[in-house]
């Protein structure tokens, strides 16, 4: 009988289904993916070195996908860009979130914009010592607030009297109009910390 | 053959192992539970009503967990210590994180949590329709910095030349001290920044 997908795999496809499976919620894994793409484990393990190595396909994938262009710019549109580009990966993936937190990265098209993000740091004055710091500060960010996108409409329910929150929900925006406004008093506060520590350094 | 389980589910006993499934990165649902817990779905239905109710018990119980004692204090130090113990939840629990984060919170002790958090930014002078936004960046912050604790201990690997990135990685500090130094950084930030917003507004 022929298998003639086993012939069509490549790594754009194994990452495409990486990438689908993990959003599924269902177990990640090399045998789950290769059930997924109809092929055999050992024929996947032709064009990927294991899970560790699909998880690499995926970040790689994501990464061109919503950085299709360098972010440039001065130092705070660095950062936000950065920022709001990841945020959305997050958003749009947040059950493959873990998964790519806790790999190291070795994509080069990923680590070239940790390097812009990290050159264009050291260039505003951020001491040598403090810039990984404030790239995982950026990373934190994003990440914390690609999940808060994932929320539900309503985050809170009450059930229990409230002092304040109760009050302050009825008024509140929800949904995506109430993450992103958040978001961006966030984002605010961010680039304007990162201002105040560049200038008492000064 | 006598099944002696059954009868001993609780929802404590519930959630426990509920929190197990999903750190194991396994399917998460109510089958998958019950098989877990040695019963049939159909007992666990007894105790809990489908999967966003074993959800909202894993958040209960995680938040007794970390949070023992109500954090008080001034709004900066409940601030950080809201952060500090979410951190160290999302952060031992990173599988867990997408899960919580994606279903409406009914829990009286999680909502007692967020309205004391409420209630000091109010009381610091946030204005009303600020507050949860502040709400949203302290838990966007302990979210991505728990799963930035889950990332490996050498967070980049450069298989090509960098500026910058790989000139920093060779000093810098690596697995926990970095990701503790980090956030440590970025907390003192995030009040700093909380500061001064509440300054300007005055």
């Amino acid at each position: 009988m022929p298998r003639p997908r086993v012939n069509l795999l490549s790594v754009d496809l194994i990452a495409d289904a990486a990438i689908e499976l993990a959003d599924s919620g269902d177990t990640f894994g090399v045998n789950a993916l290769a059930r997924k793409l109809g092929v055999t484990p050992s024929s996947l393990y032709n064009h990927v070195d294991g899970k560790d190595a699909i998880i690499e396909l995926m970040r790689s994938r994501l990464g061109a996908r919503y950085f299709p262009e360098p972010v440039t710019g001065d130092w705070d549109e660095i950062v936000t860009g950065t920022v709001r580009g990841l945020r959305r990966l997050y958003a749009d993936h947040p059950l493959i979130v873990p998964l790519i937190v806790g790999k190291t990265i070795t994509d080069p098209g990923v680590i070239g914009s940790y390097d812009r993000l990290a050159t264009a740091l050291v260039d505003a004055g951020v001491p040598d010592d403090e810039v990984l710091a404030i790239v995982a500060i950026v990373d934190a960010y994003a990440i914390g607030f690609g999940l808060d996108l994932a929320s539900p409409d309503e985050i809170w329910q009450p059930t229990v009297p409230t002092a304040t929150l109760g009050r302050l929900i009825t008024d509140a925006a929800h949904g995506a109009e109430r993450s992103d406004a958040a978001f961006e008093i966030g984002l605010e506060m961010l680039v304007a910390s990162l201002r105040l520590r560049l200038q008492n350094r000064r």
